[in-house]
């Protein structure tokens, strides 16, 4: 699994872990390197072929969770989205080859792959003309994911994700609104939002996702492309209001004006991984907050710890500039 | 215009030169230089940053005809593919911002971008779905071209081509059936032609393809992405009659198999470029074979010239490896 100690990675990691399954995790540990004490670890960076090529011995199905940018961030510098993102896509194909992978599965963006989709919500078969150079990179692999497949019978299965949320998700990269909502809410920080509140987004809680994953692994029929969302979109005003009667209080919003990555509606049809691939999402909106609001109890404090550190880390970098 | 030493890049110079327009051509200016003395001409790379940002300075219009693989190559060395035409494409649009260039028109792939298409006649709302690298860093390219207008006003258009062919199309980059064949009945040499003869493709005359650059290049409709072909499949066996017949005389054919990469049928609907670009093929496929066979009759020596010295530096850098 590569990017095993990121978000998805790490409630995938515990998942397989739980169920009994030989795994072998890749890339930055990250923050919560305790709750993958059952889980080989090798840390290391997508970029390192040599690395890569040893984590992948062995191994039959590959998930590929790795993406060093975020939306925002990727269309500040497209050719390092490129190199950073898809140009060690295509070297872990080759590897995957050499290695006799059976299968890759990888995880899409269904947020940004369909850029303003006309039809909502989106099903698979949409055009997709990404607003963001991170859509079009995710887009990018998908092909090439399928090149590989039909010149060289390397498996693939794609989950464009929707909105992910849960346990283990921090908002340090800036990717993640309901992370960073209760990061600021649980440190009485004001929160930082973008827009006016009338975006709206297909949230999924990560359990759902890890479902999703498990069952693409071992998928059999025809398709390769699946949407994993809740299926109805919820604006980010509906989400703030849901949290605060969670919480029972207002939060503090500092409101910072709408970006041109941020398509205004985007929520994904589910239909086919539902009949497809057999999967539901189980989890209402409220429960899967919940569940987040309990974890963040819990982990408030390693979080911040984390946050400090990386501000003076900062702050440290700019004097050196 | 980059690419102004390539097959598409010297016919359009010719005419945009012969229309009194101010043009300057980049790129590498090959075997047909004195084709372009009316025309300032500028030796370089697209990989040059320094050069192309040079060559931008003062442009309305860029015109970027420029791509180092062909649909065979690309998918020998995939990630050489992107290094050399996707990422220097990322690189040109930045430099086209800063030059404040108006317009980028861009040569796509029609024969490519689609893959396997269900629909033939294909519409440019068809899925994406090349079965080779080559269609994929075109299609990747559309997409940054829509990013850079949407987030930085760099108007762009697309012209997704079928099969050109025509005068200065030579066989040396191992694209272009026809040129290919015209080449080996000039010189008596067995023709090598993958496949059996029953692929189909959209062949254009490549006056017509000149005729929509210009008209693209002043287009101001709300379309970016045109479709440029016959509207009519042709095999490659009827291709071989249409040109005996011409010849008046029998080919020598070396049949080679078929090729991964080759989908069955190609053609493209060009009803959008009809309508929206007042943009018609004038040239029936007889015609402009005629006219391709009359140009390699005068160009036959000097085609001859290259192509043997490539063969011998080729074969000095056999003895070197």
């Amino acid at each position: 699994m590569l990017g095993g100690g990121g978000f998805l990675g790490i409630n995938l990691c515990r998942r397989l872990a739980a169920a009994g399954h030989r795994i072998l995790a890749f890339g930055h540990r990250g923050l919560f390197s305790e709750a993958l004490t059952s889980v080989e670890f090798r840390e290391g960076d997508l970029a390192d072929r040599t690395a890569v090529a040893n984590a992948l011995r062995g191994a039959d199905v590959v998930f590929h969770l790795v993406h060093s940018t975020v939306p925002y961030s990727a269309n500040l510098n497209i050719t390092r989205d490129v190199q950073e993102n898809l140009l060690p896509s295509l070297a872990l194909l080759d590897l995957a080859r050499e290695a006799e992978v059976r299968r890759v599965v990888f995880v899409s963006s269904g947020g940004t792959i369909y850029g303003r989709a006309v039809q909502i919500p989106t099903e698979e078969i949409a055009p997709t003309e990404p607003v963001t150079a991170y859509g079009i990179s995710k887009l990018a692999i998908e092909k090439y994911l399928a090149l590989y497949e039909l010149h060289h019978a390397l498996e693939y299965r794609v989950l464009r994700v929707a909105n992910p949320f849960g346990p283990f998700q921090i908002a340090l990269k800036k990717q993640g609104l309901i992370a960073a909502i209760l990061f600021g809410a649980m440190c009485a920080r004001p929160i930082e939002v973008w827009g006016d509140g009338s975006v709206v987004r297909d949230f999924i809680f990560v359990d759902d996702v890890i479902d999703a994953l498990e069952l693409v692994a071992v998928h059999t029929g025809d398709e390769r492309i699946f949407n994993i969302g809740s299926g109805v979109g919820r604006s980010v005003r509906d989400v703030l209001i849901s949290i605060e009667q969670l919480l029972d209080r207002k939060l503090d919003i500092a409101w910072k004006g709408s970006r041109a990555v941020d398509v205004p509606v985007s929520a994904l049809c589910v239909k086919r991984a539902r009949e497809k691939l057999g999967w539901i999402p189980k989890t209402s909106f409220e429960a899967g907050i919940a569940q987040t609001i309990a974890w963040w109890r819990c982990n408030i404090d390693s979080v911040m710890r984390t946050y400090l550190a990386n501000e003076l880390q900062r702050k440290a970098a700019n004097y050196v500039d």
